[in-house]
């Protein structure tokens, strides 16, 4: 290593984990990731498993870590109780916890909930993403996380203002593979093979006054009643689910124009298909990039402040 | 039997064969029921299944048999192809189709399918519920059957004009205990036992701009930020699918008034709560009364026809 690491910055997910050295500037001096998510470890194998990665960076013993994401859960190395919306995203370093037996400085950050008007909601490891997002000027914007469980988030001056977890990836998974639909929704069934059918799907979904339990079923009726037609039920279906998705928060994507969506592959393709379909801009935003940003953000605050004390 | 049997009446599902001894007049002479439904039954299998069942109830061997449901089924005894909406009621039995391999006369019923505006659907059985409740006198309706798939079907003019399958029961039970739900949602959560909280979820479905699967993880993130409050998430989630289910028929619910549940049991009485909050007023029907009905109806009409001829 030619600069000094200024600190190590860790997003340690459910199912990953990934940590970067960097210098004071968020130059990346070292990397790692590895299978290690929160869901597979004990309470009591968190340091191990930090030290291990450390090592094998050549990290000083004494240099700090801020960590986010999962590992703040209550089921994770040791809880960062939530902080509430509106959750000003600068502000997240003040309310990191440190876990015990480890012998160098380490930060847990919180992740965000909500309870306003009883839309209860919870996140940890986005808001951090959505902190590195802030430090490139997104202080007022719309974001779209896909994944199993998308989220929305609407920050307003800089703070986390209101949010929404929905679970259109896992209920994808459950109907086609597990409900009647199986036996139309082939295994291999690509949404991004027939856009038409897609997009038409989307549009049904932004109707006024669409209900998608009650559509859901014709997918399995149209493969009887229409066995010739050209149909991709697994376009359909993931059309009808990620338009319903985007129905919801169509106010607020007509209010901003663009949506910044995070994430990579086909299932963000398919999101900026049907945001673009409801009349929005998809932006897309590197979350390894951002959430790298959040943290060092969340670095130099927490240090700045120690060497302050 | 003091009585001479008219015809034998079955109701041949999925999971589930029903067969009634009747005279001319609907009165029973007998009755069997057994889990040999479509679902387990080869081809060849229903000839011999059927004179077991009527031989145990001593039934002469040319009584006539009429079947409903989903023996007519392309994968069941032999296809009795859909009759498309809108459907006369009373004209079913034209449509009726004569199994080979048995020595008496035999004829299965057709379903229904719709294809109109693209709105495809089937139904097997239920068709048959609507041919009896004509029977008595509701001609213009509309109709609820809960189940695992619910229908709703309008009759206008003793015609199936319109219907739709509704997949809430299979939903409700993937999501609670296959999706993240089953964290929140306990095996034996009972949705009837907090009325209250049933209701303001069917409420909430029913607001305008509902949308459905932005709101079911605000059912897990309820649990870990307000682990005191009184909460059912069973309740909860089965209002609001239930509700979703009702709010895609409020119109035809507003224009009818009544709608006339056929079904039975806790998921009917949920039904109930929920049409009623919804400004309706449910009738409860006896389903196993109106296949009868539906059946004799079309046995009268098919053995006049015969002996026309």
């Amino acid at each position: 290593m030619t600069a000094s690491p200024f600190a190590a910055l860790v997003d340690w997910g459910t199912s990953n984990l990934r940590i970067w050295l960097v210098d004071s500037q968020g130059a990346v001096l070292g990397e790692r990731q590895s299978p290690e998510g929160m869901g597979g470890l004990d309470k009591a194998a968190y340091p191990a498993v930090l030290e291990g990665h450390l090592s094998a960076l050549g990290a000083p013993s004494d240099l700090p870590v801020v960590v986010a994401g999962m590992a703040g859960a209550r089921t994770g190395w040791r809880e960062a109780p939530y902080v509430e919306t509106p959750a000003p995203l600068v502000g997240l370093f003040q309310h990191a916890v440190q876990p015990e037996g480890v012998s160098r400085p380490v930060y847990i950050l919180p992740g965000v909930c909500q309870r306003e008007g009883g839309a209860y909601d919870v996140m940890r490891g986005e808001e951090t993403q959505l902190a590195g997002a802030l430090e490139q000027g997104l202080d007022n914007a719309l974001f779209c996380l896909p994944g199993t469980h998308s989220k929305w988030a609407l920050v307003e001056d800089g703070q986390a203002r209101r949010f929404s977890t929905v679970m259109t990836g896992e209920l994808f998974n459950l109907i086609s593979r597990q409900s009647i639909l199986r036996l139309s929704v082939p295994e291999d069934g690509d949404a991004e093979a027939d856009p038409e059918i897609f997009d038409a799907a989307v549009a049904q979904a932004l109707e006024p006054g669409f209900a998608l339990t009650s559509v859901l079923f014709s997918i399995r009726a149209e493969g009887l009643l229409a066995p010739d037609a050209k149909i991709n039920p697994a376009a359909r279906l993931s059309g009808l689910l990620i338009g319903a998705e985007i129905a919801a928060i169509r106010d607020d994507l007509q209010r901003h124009g663009k949506a910044y969506l995070i994430g990579t592959g086909k299932l963000t393709r398919l999101y900026a298909r049907a945001i673009t379909k409801a009349g929005g801009e998809p932006v897309m935003l590197d979350g390894g990039l951002l959430v790298r940003r959040g943290l060092l953000a969340s670095a130099l605050s927490l240090f700045d402040h120690e060497f302050k004390d």
